[in-house]
């Protein structure tokens, strides 16, 4: 069985999503990032860059694969299964510049508006209005994408809108709301509506300590 | 013929080296990003997100298309001409794998530590120690990549390359240097030291103007 480890974070949350809507069984272990377990010296041997979710497929194409990454995942799950992702067209090429735009643009813009917002250890006003800025104006540019598609990368659900949901499910984090992008909020409904969607937030929702 | 819409920026460079590589002729357009060029109502047509490189094939799969994100950029090439970029197998997940931990990791680490370090209107200097100190450390996991593996993603020379190499050579920009990755520095002379980059370079480098 497929082994990811993963957290209740924006990242995290695309791998048990992108498996429940493929109907793939999966072992989910929690790694408390709060706690810093990212760090453990068993997890750095998993992936030396640190970070969550990490899957391991014992029947990866060459045995087993360790593979880090969430978008490099959803790529992996989609390619395994032949599903959420098209096989060639202008549909495959908008699915990879969504998956890119959310790693480079969108994803980094959210993380570091809330870092600065909420944990900087001293206020950095620029850098607040710098990233803050750059979240909306990115959502902004995901709405116009929205105008015109009923999902990110066109007339179907794929992968893209895996990528896109984590972080605008952790939206409140980065100070951001969907006040000004209509057709963000309508997708966000029409997605987070999705059962696949709704057992993985519950599963990774329950990784989170009861205090 | 393709059209590419650059200038001689980290992402840009990236993909004249991948036509240079393939042997696809291509008219490269130069984008001045120091006078804003990329938010000229012409551009933002191109790509709303108003960023540097597009990439404008007249013969693609259903048509002319128009794409933007440089990583996808890669990999829409790649697959048109069945290079660069392995068709399955562990070799392809590491390619992925490397052009996410540049898209969403490294790159952005480097782009905000040159930016706090020379362009923001006031000195953050939480926001220059966390940027300088992520691009060190993300720079040290690449290190660790290649210490096992010739290229970033094994054997053999892939689009994952390429996508590092954009950053790795503006890394001045960044305040990063090669001095404690030595792993790292002799895989940039040897990609340096390809033909197709050398062409793509001084193509790139041609864009600037002279004052």
């Amino acid at each position: 069985m497929i082994d990811v480890y993963a957290f209740a974070t924006p990242n995290s949350v695309k791998v048990p999503i992108a498996l429940e809507e493929l109907g793939l069984p999966y072992a989910l272990h929690g790694i408390n990032v709060r706690k810093g377990e990212q760090k453990a010296p068993d997890f750095v041997a998993l992936n030396p860059n640190a970070k969550v979710p990490v899957l391991v497929d014992p029947e990866g194409p060459d045995g087993r694969l360790v593979l880090t990454e969430s978008a490099a995942i959803l790529i992996y799950l989609a390619e395994k299964t032949g599903r959420l992702l098209p096989l060639h067209g202008t549909g495959r090429a908008r699915v990879f510049e969504q998956l890119f735009f959310h790693a480079s643009g969108l994803g980094p813009a959210f993380g570091q508006s809330g870092f600065f917002q909420r944990q900087a250890a001293e206020p950095q006003p620029l850098a607040i209005q710098r990233f803050s800025t750059e979240a909306r104006r990115t959502l902004g540019v995901l709405d116009g994408v929205l105008a015109d598609r009923a999902f990110v990368a066109g007339d179907d659900f794929t992968i893209a809108d895996i990528a896109h949901f984590g972080w605008l499910w952790r939206r409140e984090f980065a100070g951001v709301t969907f006040d000004e992008t209509p057709h963000v909020a309508a997708w966000f409904e029409k997605v987070s509506a999705r059962p696949a969607v709704q057992r993985a937030l519950d599963r990774a929702n329950a990784l989170i300590p009861q205090s």
